[in-house]
Formats: C-alpha cells, sequence, structure tokens
C-alpha cells in the first residue's frame, strides 16, 4: 500500500480477483493444507475433516485450473496421485502467514 | 509457520474462521477501500463500483457485527455517517497488502 489512496479510489481488481479466488469456500484452508508439502488426496481430505470428498475433488479441480496447485503422478505400482503447490501457490504463503497470525490474535477469545 | 506439519494435520479452524470471513463474497474489497482512512457509505460504493448499495449496505452490517467496522455517526447539520476500520480490521493490513502483491505479480499476466 504505497501511500494513502483518495477517498472512494477504486479497488484494485486483481486484489478483489485475489482475495475472491483465496476466500472461495475451503479454497484457504486446501491451500494451507499444502504449505508444508505435497499430500495425496485422502491426507487433504483429514486435514479438513468438515469438508466432503465431492467438494474437495472439484476445489481441486479449480486451484489445478487456475494453476495454484499441481497434481503429480507417481508411477508405480503402486500408481499413487499426488497434490502440490505450485510456485504461484506458494508464493500465497506470506499472506496466509499473516491471515494465519492475525486469527490467532482476534478470533481466539471473540468467539 | 513454525516448523512443518505433519501431512493432514488439521487446518487451524482459526485460519479457516479468518479465511472464510475476509473471502466473503465483496468483503475483501470493502476492507481494502477502508484501509487509508474513514470514508462515507457513497465514497465505498464509489471504490466498488460492481457492488449494490443493497449488498453494500448488507457488508457493512456484518463488519460492524465482527468488530472489524465502525461506524461514527458526526453531529451535524448536516448530520453525516462515516466508516472506519476498528484496530482488529485495521490489522489485517499486512495479510491484505501481501495478497495485493501477490495479485500483481501472479494475476496481471495469466489473465
Amino acid at each position: 500500500m504505497a501511500g494513502a489512496a483518495a477517498a472512494g479510489e477504486p479497488v484494485c481488481p486483481l486484489f478483489h480477483e485475489a482475495v475472491e479466488l483465496v476466500g472461495r469456500r475451503w479454497t484457504g484452508a486446501i491451500l494451507r493444507s499444502l504449505m508444508d508439502g505435497p499430500l495425496r488426496f485422502s491426507e487433504v481430505a483429514a486435514a479438513i475433516p468438515e469438508l466432503s470428498d465431492r467438494l474437495l475433488s472439484e476445489r481441486m479441480k479449480e486451484l489445478e485450473a487456475r494453476g495454484l496447485v499441481k497434481r503429480e503422478v507417481i508411477p508405480g505400482p503402486p500408481l499413487r496421485v499426488r497434490y502440490c503447490l505450485s510456485p504461484m501457490g506458494h508464493e500465497l504463503e506470506p499472506a496466509l502467514g499473516e491471515l494465519q497470525s492475525w486469527a490467532r490474535r482476534w478470533l481466539s477469545s471473540s468467539n
């Protein structure tokens, strides 16, 4: 945020796109689960117990299509699939880390 | 992110709550418009032209209820109302700033 914006100056459309992308239901949690390294589908599912497999699968496809997540097939047998963040996805770490800090500071006592 | 989490370790519920809160449709843009100082309703509306007044009003009430935004009445005449971030809202600045940087780096060329 370089300097003060004039009152009512339009919000950057790229920012708006980013916050809607990351804020889409469950997307933030999925990205966060992958921050520490590649996971198998079942491991992402275990990290977010409230999320159904069907919806997780849908979100994963969206994240692949947007270039944030990569699907890797590890030759077998047994053939295995795992998911990892692309460089684009990994570079969300500072933003999501700041949001985690904020959440610990402000949400733990307000509930 | 202190150290690597075990594979499939549950995503922090406070993080999940934060990302769903900030990522709720239009909420990120509204918060961002207020980062540089208090604005009148019409100025927030001007900063986010695609957002209807009805929905902006709804979101503002939600943000007030969550303690992120404060409504100030400035005695008149003419009586004026303006909106500003609470300390809780202001402390989202690092997270939203990082997201803005990410958006500039990754979304401008991928569209």
